[in-house]
């Protein structure tokens, strides 16, 4: 049997149980004793900022991250701006609901364009114009660099080292990094990255890297446990770069998806006491 | 139309055209007017060393890889052993075939077995085993650092930055890096790596980085100018770096494996001789 108290510092992030709604995802949380959740803006919007605040108020929980904001690399101006302007709502967001960070999810190479440098360049100057109307909310932005899997599609910012670089520019209240096993496992050097990181790490995401990768490589995070990850490696590297904040299990899964949530976070839950919670102090 | 001077440097990798054996696949690169090509193992032992030999003498082509060598991280001593004896077998084969390099791609986690670190460290200590006996047979060993997306099971070491952290503890006519742009395209800071490696880029394999990736990882490659890959800056990064030798199009994926090899040795001369090519000098 798991205790309560081995749980405090777990948190769901709402993709890992797809099918449930903002209320029941909380409800989840608090029902299984988890200490934290993560939210997304999509499912918040279904039931709007105010209510979202009172039932995460009502239930306890902190928010361990608002995901997500970012996807800002593209080159058209207009679009450009539209992306500033959800930044900016999504800013308010994190504030009203007092998350830990506002995760930022980079964006890919635009249709037909194939300059990755000029693409990440784009990405900095984007979080360096959030910056001081996070700022002023009192939100941590987070980087986070993803898997190179997603270098094109998804998030050009690909490794800890270079995501470090980039929030190194400002003060760590405003720019911190998010640290997720299944974009970060294989980085070379990534425990000395997580010590230079220190303070900077404002969320800790934990799924599995598995093999065979399944088809739809958005798609493709395990379980803790099922694939490659040494959680108790990484986990004992983020604790001693002083992480003390919640553990997030964000897993993109079909098969997952298709479970009961209440034995998703069942299996999660106890695949984390021991996998994880033992190696967080 | 392409004139046969353009194609001087460009090598066919035998696994891009899998139907061919060897004797089909050199005559291939015969007609094409290409100038190199790329040999498998598999395929050689068919016809054996020295029929391969005489065949690939015969033809005027120059053989830029023999691959591969390597899978080296097993922890089990008979099976390492067996690794390297057959590793010996594969310096052999360069050395008649006075290949270019051998290509070492590095191998993935035992399976069960999470730590990335000491299976690293296994691929780089079975390379310091075989420096001696390469150095003999004058080999040079061509270490190729694979996309993140293998690291579990293909190959741990992972960026052009760690081959070359590697490489660099031995002579460079010993140990080398194989560039692949595929495995590459992604890494931060990869121009000024490219820079570092100089006369280490014993080869230069291209291919193309396509979204959304096939369902099978092994098989998604893409041919260039399909894909994100910036070949233009990429190739001059590597010509930059000095590199004068010939480029080797090696691309695993089911629909070209499905098409006429002669219709795909012309193709890939085709987008070579615009994306490549002008770049080279």
């Amino acid at each position: 049997m798991t205790s309560r108290a081995e749980l405090s510092r777990l948190s769901l992030n709402q993709r890992t149980t797809a099918s449930w709604s903002l209320r029941e995802a909380i409800q989840g949380c608090v029902d299984a004793g988890l200490g934290a959740i993560g939210i997304w803006r999509e499912q918040l919007a279904e039931v709007g900022l105010d209510e979202a605040c009172r039932t995460v108020a009502e239930s306890g929980l902190r928010v361990s991250s608002l995901c997500r904001g970012g996807f800002f690399t593209t080159t058209d101006p207009a679009e450009a701006r539209s992306a500033e302007a959800s930044n900016r709502e999504a800013i308010d967001e994190a504030a009203a609901l007092n998350a830990a960070t506002l995760v930022l999810v980079p964006g890919g190479l635009p249709v037909g364009d194939r300059d990755l440098e000029a693409a990440r360049d784009r990405a900095t100057q984007a979080i360096e114009r959030l910056v001081p109307y996070a700022h002023e909310r009192g939100v941590t932005l987070g980087i986070e660099p993803m898997n190179p899997i997603y270098a094109a599609d998804r998030g050009v910012i690909s490794t800890l080292a270079q995501a470090l670089d980039i929030a190194e520019r400002f003060d760590a209240t405003d720019v911190g990094v998010v640290v997720d096993t299944f974009h970060l496992w294989w980085e070379p050097g990534v425990a000395g990255q997580l010590q230079r990181a220190g303070q900077r790490i404002v969320s800790y995401q934990i799924c599995d890297w598995i093999t065979p990768l399944p088809a739809d490589t958005l798609l493709a995070r395990g379980m803790m446990g099922d694939g490659h990850v040494d959680f108790a490696a990484f986990t004992r590297s983020v604790a001693s770069a002083g992480y003390r904040g919640d553990v997030e299990v964000e897993i993109f899964n079909a098969d997952i998806w298709a479970a009961p949530p209440t034995s998703v976070v069942e299996t999660m839950s106890e695949r984390y006491r021991q996998l994880v919670q033992p190696y967080l102090t």
